[in-house]
């Protein structure tokens, strides 16, 4: 990761990745899936489109506390992937039924990001969740590690990536 | 992923992708964070070298059940990212003592993939675990999933990705 600003390198990874491996857990037992992800307009929260088929939101339904994982794509095979920024968001995943009065803001929020998924909110199947981000834990690389607070992200993702005027 | 032949599409998947999202629990609520991986040479284990310091290790002495999910970068903005292949494996870890029989192989198979990792060997808060592969998940795409044991991973894996022969 070349930006040595923590902020900025934070807010590009998360504006550049649509995808998330999705941490979650089934009877006791660590899963991972993958995950497309939007954040919510406060974003206090991470918007994920989910099939009721799929084990994790079978794994939600028994214990609802998950973590995403967004980072980096390993592109260059001559460089140390341990150097690859990434970013986990923990959190507790709810519903967001559709007479929800966020519902219709939540659902923006993911389509202007995946456009893709709209035939998706047709389907019966398909439910709109919210992680609540409670913890974020970020890693620049080798022995760069920072913890945020979810109010400190949320001022970062809200600020934007590029030009955001903050300092280092 | 458009390669129809699953198997040929996993082993490249799993040649091709040096690093993983990995899946822990910490006091029962899931965790996620990044790893570089590689197989064991009878592709029933997967190698990972851990710092001691790392929140997923601590994880590991309370819950030693881990996954990891291996997928296809997200290289296209046109493409629905929900198309994307990926892999979960899912296992046991335990630490390979440098006095263990198997530690020489493994830390050869690891550093074959993985040469970067070379002077970390040196330090004294890495060492070598080995994710045994208890069950293995594949999704080629949207709607098309596929649960393999982990002998018939094993046997994709060692028969290897290109020009091996499989029938779809």
């Amino acid at each position: 990761m070349s930006d040595p600003n923590p902020s900025r390198a934070i807010a590009t990874l998360v504006e550049q990745q649509r995808i998330a491996a999705f941490s979650t857990s089934h009877a006791g037992a660590p899963a991972a899936s993958l995950v497309a992800y939007a954040l919510d307009a406060p974003a206090t929260g991470a918007l994920l489109h989910l099939s009721d088929l799929a084990a994790h939101t079978r794994n939600l339904r028994h214990e609802p506390r998950a973590a995403l994982l967004i980072h980096e794509p390993d592109g260059d095979p001559r460089a140390d992937p341990q150097t690859l920024a990434r970013l986990a968001l923990s959190g507790r995943v709810a519903r967001i039924a559709t007479d929800d009065p966020d519902y219709a803001a939540a659902r923006a929020s993911y389509l202007a990001r995946l456009p893709h998924a709209g035939p998706r909110f047709a389907f019966g199947d398909f439910q709109l969740y919210r992680l609540a981000i409670d913890d974020v834990a970020y890693v620049g690389g080798f022995a760069r590690a920072a913890r945020l607070t979810p109010a400190e992200f949320a001022s970062i993702m809200r600020t934007g990536a590029p030009g955001a005027g903050e300092t280092p």
